[in-house]
């Protein structure tokens, strides 16, 4: 998008902080403070699964606008050893792109944790604090197993959505559209089976605060976005190669 | 879009099988999982008939942004079949493309029937498994009559939007949105008459898994929607021809 | 958008058609068939009012990029009207852009009277219909000066988001978006007051099937809307004067 | 966008009264007329939270496309105290800016109280008026800490999203939409805690009909977003300067 020259380091690490800390804060809040909030007994005000994967759609989108020509718009570890395995960025980058996402997502928990406690009553283990889970802590009821094919399906889907979006053969600019959105739509499908990860930061920002139990699953948020995102990975480009646009010789 | 040369043969079947996968999984899913998830007897958290409607939606938004440039981004038989008639796609391409959207749309149909299987209790039979229907089967209870003429106006206004959104007088790069929220809309029209179809493909994909009624109305949803489609794809270049932009001679 | 010649009448008057049948297929449709949808006595799978204001933007949103580039995509007579105010529309080629929206919006008007007659107990007069009302007939109670205050208001607002986003000044392209999803906006605000008109064709087009006491009101949602139009039609270039690029001399 | 002169003063404050009158009828009409529609007592056909959070976002994505080429389309006096520390508007223009913001917001706010004074039983204070509140005021019951915490947070992101959607290195023209759906985010989140500010104008506006309570909270909300506003004003630039194009010498 740019002629200039690349960003620093440092600017594209205080992009992916803000981005993630914006996924973390913005997702995950919307689902602790405003998913449910009863008027009466039957009366749900609040936004509900749709809302929030709305939100977490919306950070995303939000976020790589204002930050993605900088660091790329990453966000999640999982999507950067993706775009890794595509050659999409050196992997140089890649520990201290990891090191701060999963800071920052810790960071957005801190302070959701801060803002939650100001109600009366709050306990974010038995609120669940938008952690992550399968078995007895998915949401509707789903297994460990269920919650595995969904996640690495998932975050497959997810890393060729971002893949595609900004091939240079896709349209200019609409990647950020395509790419949060996509995100919505994941989590639509997946919030009664797992919560949604697709992303270990934002497992692991809240997990800490969520108990042990929370804590004890989260090695499955870790491990099947990786594996999701290898698989899209590995296979985009030898799946849609561009075609050599001139002779070689 | 590009000045590349076209995509192989085999790129575009694998963004044609992508796509479709996405749209399956990802509407059919969030239908299946998501749209009812109650909180004690009276309080849906799920997605509701919004939130499957969106879901449809994003799925073709998102893959027309990451593979269109591929395949065109069709995922649809009736949409592929229109196409055809309005001369945006060779005739010697349908029929792969057709069954390899079958195809796409019956594996994503699998998987969410693995993902399903793993809450105790689920029936694939007794829950519908998103497929359409019409009478009995119609979710708020609308006639063969009424399922056919939404299934029908509403292919109809779809190929409509993709052939005009993708027209060359149309802004460059914003169809994928166009599509995709046309595909929204169609869904928060005619979810409570049958479910929703104006696509063979994912109507099929999904049917295998929800038993022999099921199975027998699958007819409609695969003649409605190339009835639809046929009727916008035969009459766009007559209303809306492009003028002569030069003189003949 | 682009420097062929101009389109003639004829595909000019299809697009206008195609377009308000869309309107008031979609944005009505959805709220006569979707907006409630019990499940037992307390659940709404249904859209409800978020639904069908998101429909109504829809319609728009995708109908301006399906054929704006062919009509200027008003589909509704009180654009118009503030269009040829603000000399975006010749006045020659009102009466016939008129005319035919409220024929296509009574078409359309009819086709759901057809769908919704295929599910038993359907009674036009005792379900609104999607009809606007204001009083007795205001969906939350409000009376004819509040019907008329939000009419005028929002439909003025309407036709300053339709002038700003299509001057030549804002950004190419986005004006299908931001006109769209202001019609979702001005539903958000408005349905519980009059159900949202905005559009005389929109009301008229599902008047004729609800009833003399909703054809009654109808006069309120064509005067309010052409009148909230002609303040921005006439005040936008007023307000918003694109100065001098160059001297005069 | 434009090679043409600046848009006059009188040009600006038109599109700043114009912006701000949209966002608090918009936002806070829907929140008033439309959040809690009832149908019998269990089922609310109105929008909820959610829908109230896509109304103030479209808001201000639909008036950026409107009159963001005249303006700027700032719209909050926090906005543009921010934009002002980064440099992006004049010092000079800044009182003119906030009192314009502030004097369309009240305007907007009495024709929301003649609309609702319309319904029979209505009263501003009881209903609350959309207005603002912490601890018992909270629409669920959160401290005046956490409501501090979580305005200063939201619009530090959102003046990051702004200025960082705005960058000349980002894509051209998807800035409304970012900066729009940055704030359909913030309301997801905060909705429950504060009834979401992050604009002294939006919580003045309303807070004059809302009773002596809630006019002696609306300092929080003035003050949070302009110390939001100011930190990342003041951060932006170092954290994500933009590197030399070109060697100095």
């Amino acid at each position: 998008m740019s002629q200039s020259p690349s960003p620093s380091m440092g600017s594209r690490l205080a992009a992916e902080f803000l981005g993630t800390f914006v996924l973390v804060f913005g997702g995950c809040g919307s689902a602790i403070f405003a998913a449910q909030v009863l008027d009466g007994d039957t009366v749900n005000m609040g936004i509900g699964f749709l809302g929030v994967a709305l939100a977490f759609g919306l950070t995303v989108l939000v976020m790589v606008y204002t930050v993605g020509h900088i660091s790329g718009g990453h966000f999640n570890p999982a999507v950067t050893f993706g775009a890794a395995l595509a050659k999409r960025v050196e992997w140089k980058a890649v520990p201290a792109y990891m090191i701060t996402q999963v800071v920052a997502a810790s960071v957005a928990g801190l302070v959701l944790f801060a803002i939650a406690s100001g109600k009366s009553g709050f306990n974010a283990v038995e609120s669940g604090f938008a952690s992550n889970g399968y078995g007895g802590r998915s949401p509707d009821g789903y297994s460990l197993l269920s919650a595995l094919i969904v996640e690495v399906v998932l975050t497959a889907i997810f890393l060729f959505v971002i893949l595609g979006s900004t091939d240079e053969r896709a349209p200019i600019g609409f990647a950020g559209l395509s790419i949060g959105l996509s995100l919505t739509l994941i989590h639509l499908v997946a919030i009664p089976v797992t919560n949604t990860s697709v992303n270990p930061a934002r497992s692991l920002g809240v997990a800490w605060f969520a108990g042990p139990e929370a804590l004890g699953q989260v090695w499955l948020f870790i491990l099947a976005p990786l594996l999701g995102a290898a698989i899209a990975g590995l296979s985009y480009s030898k799946l849609f190669a561009k075609p050599m646009s001139a002779p070689l010789v």
